[in-house]
């Protein structure tokens, strides 16, 4: 079956993506050229362009992505302040887990972004703090949760449950199940009233 | 006051750091040169290897320098384990806040160090989430702290003390004391017996 040039971009375009986001994490935006991510997909460093203005938009349309389809797959808000907060918990674990390039590089090449794309990106990273918020107010007008303070609370446990990233290594001593309860066992106690 | 080749190298080899430290920090270590750590500092490149043998170098020095002071800044380990954390808090949030970019190349350039440097550092760091987790079996033992995994436990609380990094900033709503009381509400709740 023929390809056709609509099919081609649906494949190349994933994999120019997967090959910046492989190269930013090993060497950082700064030290990968367009001529490097084009020889790690396999293609003329021109054809490229076909794809991607260039090496800024190949960052934005990764951060920005990221953030998009981690607020996308947030869960549904249902039940109780704590039934949320631990949906919350075990969500964000698996999903950074499931992403360490994409994590990496979504704080650490923020500093790389141009000013406008690095506020689209602010933005987006404000809703998913938004949304932690949003629980822990719920869970403290409920009288379940006492925070003095629920957009610091929000900044602390996400911080903590990000730091999950830096020691993990699936098929060590712990498996996710076991360390989404020891995280949560700690977030739980950190919110109660 | 003749300068003597000692004092010069004093003040020099400092001012190499701190410009080593600024751009590595703004533009990541990949793709900075010696050259332009050497501009930075105002001295020709050549000038730079009298006092460091290579760009690698500076980074060991960076890195290895940065756990040297924390581990030497670090409470003396008097009171109980709950004044002890407590201490712990306040000491990792100030030192942390004191030194941005040194924490934040910490993180975010180990990648780049050769293995042997690596270990180095990651043998330094092991030795301070060692105290934190003395710490926690302490209280553990004393029957203040409830912590199924003390080791998870001194990696979750580092992690949520490092976080004050990406948002606190110097004259915002929060003094630093401020900042250092609601982390401690957080972490004192989450390890509660």
């Amino acid at each position: 079956m023929a390809r056709t040039q609509g099919s081609h971009a649906d494949i190349t375009g994933p994999r120019i993506r997967d090959a910046a986001l492989r190269l930013f994490a090993k060497h950082g935006y700064a030290a990968v050229s367009m001529r490097q991510i084009a020889a790690e997909v396999g293609v003329q460093a021109g054809a490229l362009y076909n794809y991607t203005p260039d090496k800024q938009a190949l960052l934005v349309s990764l951060l920005q992505g990221h953030m998009e389809e981690l607020l996308a797959a947030r869960p549904d808000p249902s039940g109780d302040p704590m039934q949320r907060l631990r949906a919350f918990t075990d969500f964000h674990i698996a999903f950074h887990l499931d992403r360490p390039e994409a994590m990496f590089i979504s704080y650490m090449e923020l500093r790389n972004l141009e000013k406008p794309h690095f506020d689209a990106v602010e933005r987006l990273r404000r809703a998913y703090e938004d949304g932690l918020e949003q629980i822990l107010r719920a869970g403290r007008e409920a009288g379940v949760f006492a925070l003095p303070d629920t957009r610091i609370a929000a900044f602390a446990l996400i911080a903590m449950l990000n730091g999950v990233n830096t020691w993990y290594r699936a098929g060590g001593r712990l498996s996710l199940p076991q360390v989404q309860d020891l995280y949560w066992d700690m977030v739980r106690k950190a919110v109660a009233a």
